[in-house]
This record gives structure tokens, C-alpha cells and sequence, in this order.
């Protein structure tokens, strides 16, 4: 199906909105094709109560299921040895899922792949209500560019996306401000500029004058030196290194190769879940670099929900709240309203001891979603409107 | 395991030679992990014979099988519901697969996922003793860049990548000549740049100033218009539009947005399979827009092997075989020593008819390759070498 015409259906579809959730036995037979399908491929396929439906073709399985969410549900085969069955309603925005085939987990070879949950597998599209501000759309679009690099610290090949704006091409002359923009646990510089929509969202927000036009970069928050292994202790944790690559190698390689204003002025650093802690970490030491940080469900404290003491916590960076107010210009924390323990109480203490050091942040909650894609599009959106103004 | 450390490792193991087929009971218990599996997975295999030992988790299965190069290879399950299986000795080289679990044609869960054969699946990689000339190397790398656009004619969004040499982005007035390189059936934009290696080809051509520092366009050779709903007959097979998609968009669009030199003697036009097909009648229809062309495994005169009459082939368009020779610089054919018909039929019909016509071309055989990467990646090698000189 063409796109557009996909995208239209569903926009009509939608303005039904979401139905309150059902018994299995009382789906709305309304599914189409997800969005992140394969060409052509007609399953998987979404309601819109936001429930899942796979189907594939196993004749001599003895048992199917879809696996989304946690959670397994059994599909049922047909005459012709077509499975299929569907999930319960699943929260607007991007989902990872797998199936389950006599015992094996594996990709549905009818979506497109995706790489999150330390697996490049199966993803799916909850269409959301305000899914317009990462569409494709009518708009200059800028371009994404894989970027191979040799790191010297690590003694390996990396790679960063790096996001130009529409109008970087036109004349080459103009600098730009420059967002670091990591992704979280068991996900990889793809995660971005993929399952993100990075590109979109900022292609969408400059095209409407809500975002300055800036350089996205979007590496791979895993970096390690090689391993000693003469002296390693086997059971010894590797210890990352992904600051110093940050610091001495990503950013001199991104000023150098780019248009970049470089200066801290002009540098905003934010990161999702692992990200935002690696990014906390990284501008508190390094001040001098950045003036904007965003934290998207995920706080240097976590998984900590008691108070945070800010004579020790993180070598008592927040002990001086006046000094800090001075040199951050946005200091952004963002979280879905549906986040699963512990980052609510984790956000929730790293928000007090700002309040008691006097630190000024913004706080905004992502409406009906978990620690999800969907929260951190938004948290993309709201906080790409307030960098570098 | 650290992919500079495989590398070395599968150097060493190659000087050993490939050795000739075995039966499975005697295979060569020399496995590594594929260099294309996913970060950590330790599955797909490959020995130094060249066949490719897949495992997977599927305790409840009944049969599974390996389905590598047109052949099903049944796989043995141990104890703990492990299967495994070997495949007889494969080219060097990128093949697609799958796997097949108890009928349902699954991706290996192991492997990272590439665009062919109509689908997102799994690949291997058989080292070649040649795999110097695509390897990751540490010289300067260019960018590789999504350029997403709207298409008018097919009233769509595509999508092409766009490699820019290292020096690109070094001064901002250098300006660069621009290949336009096709895909082949069943494939996408993402052939090239992914399995392909273009970028690393090219990256090495120029580092070792083999090749001049060009720009590279692969587009989706797929471009129809949209489907006229009420007038469309249901068995017509929609023209394909890609002809005036690459002309009236795609050039234009480049040679705006790139810093390209827009004139004939700057563009070269290749493609493989179908992508030479098509390439080969667009540069033959637009001689005022390219001098430089390239058929990897394909000619338009596909799947015709008999002999080819000028006077009515592609409009007459090779009868003038002097005229040609002054307005083609290259014109460059390549094919794999193991290809099947009608490939070797097709461009052998089509070099008779070149040479009856006196027109000037290069022929070169990829050894021991059929129709697969590996004799496009060595045609792209061998053919930019010769390009805007």
C-alpha cells in the first residue's frame, strides 16, 4: 500500500479514537497493516483498541506465539497452517516484539528490523494521537549520515549518525549548534535516527520555526578499551570509556569534519534511560563543553529513588545551585507517565535535590506512555524547541 | 569479538587455501563467527571450506532446516533442544538466507538483516581472498548520507544514499564528479551502501588514488506512478517510470544539493542485473547526460541470448558504432565466472553485437563468482578505477 494513502486511512481510523481495552473475543476488526512493515507485507497488522496481530505461515509447528510487552500470546493455526493471533491493546508508539516458534524466538519476517533489547528484531508502530510532529512530511529535510571513524581510546572502527539540517547544503558558509544525542541500554547509534525519527522531528520542528537549525550526533554509547587480557580479572566489569571518546575524540572529529559552532554556547548534550546518565555525567564534568542538557527518563541516580546527598552525589557537581543556574542554560528532564519503577522515584529524587540546591530544570511527562520510543520522540520534540534560542 | 581481531584471525585461517568440498561427515572443524552476525551472537559460522554451520534454540521443533543458496539443509537437534547444521561449501562471498522452523521461513536470529530476494533477512559473508579491496581499512572515510525526497512523477516519497569522497567536507568549494549506481531486482537503495560496500570501495580506490574522489548516487530502481484505480487494468504490469524519475528528479535534485559537476563528461551511470537493463537504456536515451557507463551481470537485451540486430535494439540506438565510441568514454561489462543463463547468453549476445558494430568496450570476469556481490563489488572496484581519468 502507498504510504500516504496508508497514512491517511489511518488518520481517519484514528479520529475514532482509541477504544477502552477488550476480550480477545470482542476485537475491533479494524487492523491494518503496521507502518514499519516490510514492502509489501501485509502482517503484522495494528487495531485501534492498539492491538497486535501476527501471522505466519508454519505448518508443522506444534505451538506459535507472538511475544510483545512481556508478555506471550498463543496464536491459532489455521487449515492452510497459517498462524495468527493477537496481543492485548499496547500503548501508542514503537514497541520491539519477536515470535515464538516451537521454542525458537525469532524475528516476524514481515517487519522491518530494528535494533533495541541487544537484538536487531521485529518492531511495531502504535499509531499516537500526536504522531504529525515525527511524520514524514511536505518539509526541507535535511540529511543522516553514517560517519565511520577509528577510535584511538578503544583501539576500534565506531559510528555516528550525524543529522545536517535541510539548509546545511546550501550554502557553505553557515555554522550550526551541534545536539550529542545518545540512546539507552541495549540499543545503538541506530536507535536515533531509526526507531527515533530524530531526523523527522527536526526536519518537522525547523521547517515550523519551533528549532534553530542544528548538526544531530548520535553515537554508540558503548565503548570499552581492549581488554587486557594477560591482566583482566574475568569477573571484573569492563569500565566505559565513553566519556573520554565523547570528549577527546567524537567532538574534535565533529567540529573538524562539520560546520560546527564550537563552543559551549552551541553545544547541547541529552541522552535516553543509560544515555541520560552517560550525558549527566558528561556535562557535569565538562561544564566548559555545553550549555544545554536534556534527560530523558533517566537521571545519574538511577536506580536510586532514596535522596540524593549533593556533597557526594557525582563529586558534589550540584552543591553550588546559583553557580550551575549560570552556566546551564536549559537543564531538561522528561518522563512517561506510565515508566515502570524505579524511574519515577529516580527522577523524582534527582528532581528534589535540585529543587534543594536552587537549580532551575524543566520537567514535562510524556501522557500515557512507559519507557518507550514514544516518550522519548517527545521528549525530542519538547526539548530540540528550547536549545541554542 | 573484536572485528580488527576476527579480521586478523580469518587472514591467518585463509592462507591455508580453501580446500575442495567435503562430505558434511568430514567437515573442517574450523568455524568463526560470520562477520556479519550480530554484536555478540556467536552464530552464523562459516569454516574455511566455505560452508556455513547455522544454530538455534528450538526445543519443541520438529524440523528445521538451514535454506542457503537454493538448498535445504536439514539440521540436527541435540539434548537441550539445540539445532545445528552445515551447508556445503559456498562462494566467497554475500548470500542471502533463512532459516526454516517446522515450515515457517524465518530470518536467523543471529545475523543482521540486508535487503534482497524481496525481503529483509538474514546474510553471510564467505571471506575472500580478495577482501582486501572492501575491507574497513583505517584511511579516510567519506560520508554516506539518507537523502529522503518527494517524488512528483510517482507522487511518493523515496529515498536515495549519497557517498561523499573524505575530502568533501575539507573545502567547500571542490566540486566532484557522480556516479549513479543501481541495484538489481528484488533489491533496494540500501544494496549498495550495505553488502554492496561501495563507501569502503571507493574510501580504499581513492586512498590509494586508484579511483578520483566522485560522488555516488544509489536510488530505488522501483518507480512507478500511481496506480489509476478506476482505468487500471488488474493484469497490466505497471511501467516502470524510473527512467524519468532519474532524469527530471534525481539529477536535478543531486546537482543542487551536492557540490556535483553537472555536465556529461562528470556522470557515470552503472547498475547490475536488472540495474544494467535499466541503466543501460537510460544512458542510450540520454547520451547528452553521461559518458561513462557500467553493466555488471546485465545488458538490455536480458534474457534474449540470440544474436542482437542493431537496427532494431533499443531503437536503433547502436548503430552508429563511431558515434558511440566518441561519445562513450567507458563503457565497461562484467560478469561472474559461475553465473547461470541466461546471464552469460545475455552479454555474450550483446558483446557480439558490440564488437559487429565496432563500438569499444572493457569485459572483465569476476573468477569464480555467480550472481551474487562479490562480482559486483569487484565490477564496482574495477570500474570506478576507469572513471572521469
Amino acid at each position: 500500500m502507498n504510504n500516504l494513502i496508508r497514512i491517511f486511512l489511518l488518520a481517519t481510523w484514528m479520529t475514532g479514537g482509541f477504544c477502552p481495552a477488550q476480550s480477545q473475543s470482542q476485537l475491533i476488526e479494524d487492523f491494518m497493516p503496521s507502518l514499519v512493515n516490510q514492502p509489501g507485507k501485509l502482517f503484522s497488522q495494528v487495531n485501534s483498541e492498539g492491538r497486535v496481530r501476527a501471522s505466519i505461515v508454519a505448518p508443522q509447528a506444534n505451538k506459535v506465539q507472538l511475544d510483545i510487552g512481556g508478555v506471550k500470546y498463543d496464536m491459532v493455526k489455521d487449515v492452510n497452517g497459517v498462524w495468527t493471533g493477537e496481543s492485548a491493546p499496547q500503548d501508542a508508539g514503537f514497541h520491539y516484539y519477536q515470535l515464538n516458534i516451537d521454542g525458537a524466538s525469532v524475528p516476524d519476517p514481515g517487519t522491518k528490523y530494528f535494533y533495541g533489547a541487544g537484538r536487531w528484531g521485529s518492531g511495531i508502530e502504535i499509531p499516537a494521537i500526536d504522531h504529525d510532529f515525527y511524520a514524514l512530511k511536505d518539509v526541507p529535510h535535511g540529511l543522516l549520515s553514517e560517519n565511520i571513524y577509528f577510535s584511538k581510546i578503544t583501539n576500534s572502527w565506531r559510528r555516528c549518525f550525524v543529522y545536517t539540517p535541510a539548509t546545511y547544503e546550501k550554502d557553505a558558509k553557515t555554522r550550526y549548534p551541534v545536539l550529542y544525542l545518545q540512546h539507552g541500554s541495549f540499543e545503538d547509534e541506530t536507535g536515533w535516527p531509526t526507531q527515533g525519527k530524530a531526523n523527522l522531528i527536526l526536519d518537522n520542528l525547523i521547517a515550523s520555526q519551533k528549532a534553530v537549525p542544528m548538526i544531530i550526533v548520535m553515537d554508540n554509547g558503548y565503548a570499552y578499551k581492549p581488554l587486557d587480557v594477560a591482566n583482566s580479572d574475568k569477573n571484573a566489569r569492563p569500565v566505559s570509556v565513553f566519556e573520554e571518546v565523547m570528549i577527546h575524540e567524537i567532538i574534535p572529529m565533529i567540529d573538524t569534519k562539520f560546520r560546527t559552532i564550537a563552543d559551549r554556547e552551541h553545544r547541547a548534550i541529552a541522552g535516553l534511560s543509560m544515555g541520560a546518565n552517560q550525558t549527566m555525567r558528561i556535562i557535569m564534568n565538562h561544564l566548559d563543553k555545553f550549555a544545554y542538557y536534556g534527560g530523558f527518563s533517566g537521571t545519574s541516580n538511577y536506580p536510586g529513588t532514596t535522596e540524593i546527598d549533593p556533597a557526594t552525589f557525582l563529586e558534589g557537581k550540584f552543591n553550588d545551585g546559583s553557580a550551575i543556574n549560570k552556566q546551564l542554560k536549559v537543564l531538561w528532564l522528561g518522563l512517561g507517565t506510565k515508566e515502570p519503577n524505579p524511574f519515577p522515584g529516580s527522577v523524582g529524587a534527582f528532581r528534589n535535590m535540585l529543587e534543594k540546591q536552587g537549580v532551575k530544570y524543566v520537567y514535562s511527562e510524556s501522557k500515557d506512555t512507559a519507557h518507550e520510543w514514544l516518550t522519548w520522540r517527545r521528549a525530542l520534540n519538547e526539548f530540540a524547541s528550547r536549545l541554542f534560542k
